[in-house]
């Protein structure tokens, strides 16, 4: 199944099925009101939700709209948690040395992740609002998971079992403040604002061999400004999700509709790309011995669409967001 | 005013009214289903709520009832945001040595704060159950504030005048995986279980001269199986709350309803004690070479309760609480 939330004066939005092609949206309140909802009466409202899936596939469904993703927030426009790992060795190994911070250790066995803000996420189109240029702004293009509840201490079978939803997500950060806050040990706050994610979330088997490993085999293609910085492939994370809904769920529960994020998607091999700016950047430094390329302006614009191994479009839809000033 | 939440099937509890005494309680449900819906619509509600509040003190309402702090939730079961700060220098600068990490920089000029989680909070006299001893358990007496909305990059005062709700709070803490969190850079996760609350919540003219400053001039009254460890005083945070809201909003709103923490209330002076065990144990390394104290086994009792600087009982109601194994 595939769902989006449309935008209302609810802070939970409005349940929309959407269909296979991403062209049409189907009404789905009457069965739950928003995807929270769904998610914590999953075993009770699934079912029904997916006859109704399959008939709006089949254009059995005559309240079927046009799908309008510019209509639509984040598929979880808030979340009981949110907690992102850095689970692509590359991406981790460049940051120390785009950030001079010391090697994580044991970076390759045990996973990282930090706790994110989930009150406020913007949708796939929203303008981005931020207070500065200088503060380093820059995307990272990910994938991640929503869980069912999953009880402390679960193990990563059971953790992987409990994976409701996979979802693309493009985690904001802002560079410049980022060193300070891992060198206090408390981990980034003001380096993460508001995160942003693509407008459909899919349940797994909707990726059909996308979907392996406990791992998104999809490449994710970024570009700023129509240019391209890379489309580095997710098969390639440290970690499976069950590994790293485990990690997080150790000593706490975890809600029905909490997210994992995977962390910046990233390759070995440099003709991949990159899937933010500041990794492009140290490859530059270490190559060129200076950054070519600069953080985000506002103005910019960033466009991020996952894709199949055969080139056809990833199930999500598009991130398209503008970075804009708030003006204060 | 003075709130608490009467645990019902809802995830975020009932409203009560509590009386000065402590005493009596008056269902104000009719006015704001919850306390996160009261602090969404304050304008709008406080004068009612202020005129119930006024009556239940003077014994004007046949409907109050006895205040029963066990059948309470936190006064917020969940909140948007909880961010937690580390404002008293003295605990810092011992942690240091217990973690022996290396000294936080600008430590005494830029607040350091993690994001919790704030999905799954505990009530004041609820269990806590948790997955094993040897994670090294801890409690952390602490105060902290409920805001209103706050806009991003908010100034000091600003955030000052955004202040709802003055709150105590217990800050569960793992202390054998807090050193490893801080060396990664990314925070404490799994150091930081579910958070513990007293079951009031008190609008900050409740505290009298015990609110002066942007901070909290009560003691902590802090005792473990019924033994002293210690009553730190909260006047002496490094920086006020108005400072602390201001650094969590530096690039993002808080939405209504989010928690910001003082962290763990500790003084200069020795003769106070401690308010966390971990602090306790560094002092006794440092005095004696080694720990005395261990850290928390299943089955024990923490009690920690605010004291005026006259030796009455602060507002907030007490937080007696017991580890109990989650047996997986």
């Amino acid at each position: 199944m595939r769902f989006a939330s449309l935008r209302d004066d609810t802070p939970d939005g409005r349940l929309l099925l959407v269909s296979r092609d991403l062209r049409q949206a189907l009404d789905a309140s009457e069965v739950a009101p928003n995807l929270l909802d769904a998610l914590h009466r999953w075993e009770e409202v699934a079912p029904v939700l997916q006859r109704l899936y399959d008939a709006l596939n089949e254009g059995g469904v005559a309240e079927a709209k046009p799908f309008d993703p510019t209509r639509c927030g984040a598929p979880l426009p808030r979340s009981p948690q949110w907690c992102d790992a850095s689970a692509f060795l590359t991406h981790g190994r460049l940051m120390e040395r785009a950030f001079g911070t010391p090697p994580i250790p044991h970076f390759d066995t045990v996973p990282v992740m930090y706790q994110g803000a989930s009150d406020d996420f913007l949708g796939p189109n929203d303008d981005v609002p931020l207070p500065s240029e200088a503060d380093g702004i820059d995307f990272e293009g990910e994938f991640g998971v929503v869980v069912a509840a999953v009880p402390m201490a679960a193990t990563a079978a059971e953790a992987l079992g409990s994976i409701r939803l996979v979802i693309q997500i493009n985690d904001w950060s802002l560079r410049a403040l980022g060193p300070h806050e891992m060198s206090t040990g408390f981990g980034f706050l003001q380096a993460k604002p508001s995160t942003s994610f693509a407008p459909v979330a899919v349940t797994p088997d909707e990726l059909g061999d996308g979907w392996r490993d406990g791992r998104v085999q999809l490449r994710l293609n970024v570009a700023l400004n129509g240019k391209r910085i890379g489309e580095p492939h997710a098969g390639e994370m440290n970690f499976d999700f069950g590994q790293l809904i485990a990690h997080a769920a150790r000593t706490r529960r975890l809600s029905a509709g909490t997210i994992i994020g995977s962390g910046t998607v990233s390759n070995v091999a440099r003709s991949a790309g990159s899937a933010c700016l500041a990794e492009r950047r140290v490859i530059e430094i270490l190559d060129e011995g200076s950054p070519r390329t600069p953080f985000m302006k506002f103005g910019d614009r960033v466009h991020m669409q996952a894709r199949f191994d055969d080139g056809s479009a990833g199930p999500f839809g598009v991130i398209d967001q503008q970075v804009v000033s708030i003006g204060r």
